[in-house]
């Protein structure tokens, strides 16, 4: 994401901007009863994460969630449950392009002065659309009148005979697949709606292609990322799911305490994680600033000499006090065994079902907590060995975010 | 996979086939250094399960597989290492149509007699052909000389004006996207890349248009279904990834041993199980018919009364000296606890060091071996909620197929 100050660098955008994400498809391509928009990625709809990709950008306004009908109620939840904030919702119409025109109506309807000044239409199965690939459309649409996404296209497209034969292959290199999202100025994509046919509006497929029929403009085209890509089939879930997991297993943060023993395996286990392809922050607590932490981090790794666990209690109810969890809090609780006064002294707590109790409790919050055990290693070697065995069960934790697994007490 | 009389009763294949595989792709829209079809899924690489979709079917002879030079001794090791009895492999060319020709002349080396009848052309990044469908690609290359497997545009396709603006968009209904597997008599294809021009081997890339251009032949398309998709960018590794634990995870076998309790368990698992889409066979032992289980399952969940791990240790013994393991297993071991006579005198083993030390040394033979303890439950409700716990964490494991957790021993 920009700071303030890339922004202001390249210009900002100082005029208004709204998106219209119609939300109607069936779904019939997954193979599954949901429609994709609303399926769940670690418990949260995926049209959740599309609106949180447009909502995090400070100079959008407004987002036109044009839902099915039957889908209304389910979307309002979405909106409530995931503190959505910019979003309204229009009834779909019984195709993509009516669907489209309602949003595009609605966004209208305040008066032309609260109008936009630009369009972006974009679709709800495309979650992973970033700021500056937001900006380029916005900028380009302002000046361009109609922009669209592009990619090269996977596979040759070749004609078929009307017998189911080949009749003549495209040259690859001459052609593109128009993606998502497209921008247009708010003239442009109101007109191009008003003055287009009821079979456009039936059987079209592309705004860029009305847009150049009824206002003649012709779209600028923009190369996007690959993440641009529309969760189609099956195995689309799972891509989505990867980078979803991956996105919030980029770092952690490791909490040691005072205990020497803990810093010294904070240290080995920064080393180690460097394989792993995490990245780590290391601080003594969660006090000062280090309680920004609670507020943007996705994993913490607590590590203890005692077996009480009050550590981790407190950072579980920092968590509660300080934020809602709309994506999963990974607490990996790491305890160096050996090393508990009590223990020694034979009084030492079991902490498995202690752990086992306070995940329960965690995990309907959205906090996913595991337990490590380890023994105190006794020469430099064992230490590195110990940080690279804990390292590896964590970062496979953290990245896996398995709710099956949660209050064990693994053992590295 | 078809049963001999279902092949019968539709004709057989009853002619010599061959496979032409280029591998000869460096990777670069993965965003990796390894190219796609080198990279591993669960250990193993990409096109050793491409090469296992062919050499499973019993009527084709051999798979050409073209690779680069810098690549041949890789490509060599992996032959030997997965054990691949019908590859051949010869040296790439410098586009891909000089090397999928380099393929066709090599399988027509040994004589006009040993000749396959049918080529079929296919893509190493494409894993997941099954039998039905290249049993379609064949009977219809046989019958029409040439036969490509097609499918329905994801995105609309626009032609671009040299400027970057849009042109026209197509018609979407009227175009196909190219897929592969291709299918060619062996003639068409030979007479096809000996008739065509140097700048066709150069900058084609399409094996369809010059069986049209130059031997006339109008290709019959065959809509393939979605699986067939190329393993292209970051994302597509890991929706391969998940379509491999998938197929790997459709079922388990459950040894329950003679104990009524395991017994009683193995019951409520087994309706448990249902909720997690996974298929259960539940058996006394391994012994007889049942050992068939130890050359074709990929999962097993030994449910013990004692703590010794003898059980597992005869599983893994069995399944080293029952088969060659291309692919993780997972083996469960699932101890009630409080059901020992052992503990109950006061001697138990404590096997959470056992099943490290035993996951340790199964792990480089490709077994993935877990633990699950569970208290014994005292009444009906009781037992079904842990079966449930169980199957949960059961199912995770089998699933997830993480070999950073071997060796723990989890609570149910
Ligand atoms: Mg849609
Ligand atoms: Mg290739």
């Amino acid at each position: 994401e920009y700071t303030a100050s890339e922004r202001s660098s390249r210009g900002g955008v100082d005029f208004p901007v709204s998106v219209v994400l119609p939300a109607g498809g069936t779904g019939e391509r997954t193979g599954l009863r949901t429609p994709k928009q609303f399926c769940t990625f670690l418990g949260r709809p995926l049209i959740s994460y599309t609106i949180h990709a447009f909502e995090r950008v400070s100079w959008i306004q407004r987002i036109m969630v044009v839902v099915a009908k039957e889908n209304t109620e389910l979307m309002t939840d979405i909106i409530q449950r995931y503190q959505h904030t910019k979003v309204q919702t229009v009834p779909g119409g019984s195709t993509r392009h009516r669907s489209i025109c309602n949003g595009v109506l609605a966004l209208g309807e305040d008066g032309e002065d609260k109008r936009p000044e630009v369009v972006i239409i974009h679709d709800a199965v495309r979650p992973f659309v970033e700021e500056d690939f937001l900006y380029k459309i916005v900028m380009t649409a302002k000046e361009q009148g109609a922009v669209g996404a592009i990619r090269p296209l996977v596979s040759t497209v070749i004609a078929t005979t009307s017998e189911g034969y080949l009749d003549h292959t495209l040259e690859r290199a001459k052609y593109r697949a128009s993606e998502m999202p497209q921008g247009f100025t708010y003239d442009i994509i109101y007109q191009a709606y008003k003055r287009c046919s009821e079979s456009d509006l039936e059987f079209g497929t592309e705004c860029l292609h009305l847009a150049l029929q009824y206002c003649g403009t012709n779209a600028k085209l923009i190369e996007g990322p690959p993440t641009l890509w529309k969760v189609t089939y099956k195995r689309d879930l799972a891509a989505a799911e990867f980078i979803i997991k991956e996105t919030l297993s980029q770092s952690a943060c490791v909490i040691t305490g005072p205990s020497l023993h803990a810093v010294t395996l904070a240290g080995a286990l920064w080393k180690a994680f460097g394989t792993f392809g995490m990245e780590l922050d290391v601080v003594p607590d969660l006090l000062g600033n280090n309680s920004n932490f609670l507020l943007k981090e996705n994993n913490f790794i607590q590590l203890s000499v005692n077996s009480s666990l009050s550590e981790v209690e407190a950072i579980l109810w920092a968590l509660e006090s300080s934020r809602v969890l709309l994506n999963s809090v990974v607490v990996i609780w790491v305890h160096l065994r050996g090393l508990d006064g009590l223990a020694i002294s034979g009084t030492m707590t079991e902490p498995a079902p202690l752990i086992m109790e306070l995940a329960s409790a965690a995990k309907p919050r959205n906090v996913l907590l595991f337990g490590i055990q380890l023994h105190q290693p006794n020469d430099l070697e064992q230490w590195e060995r110990s940080a690279l065995r804990v390292a590896e069960i964590t970062s496979a934790l953290i990245r896996e975010r398995n709710p099956a697994l949660v209050g064990q007490l693994l053992q590295a």
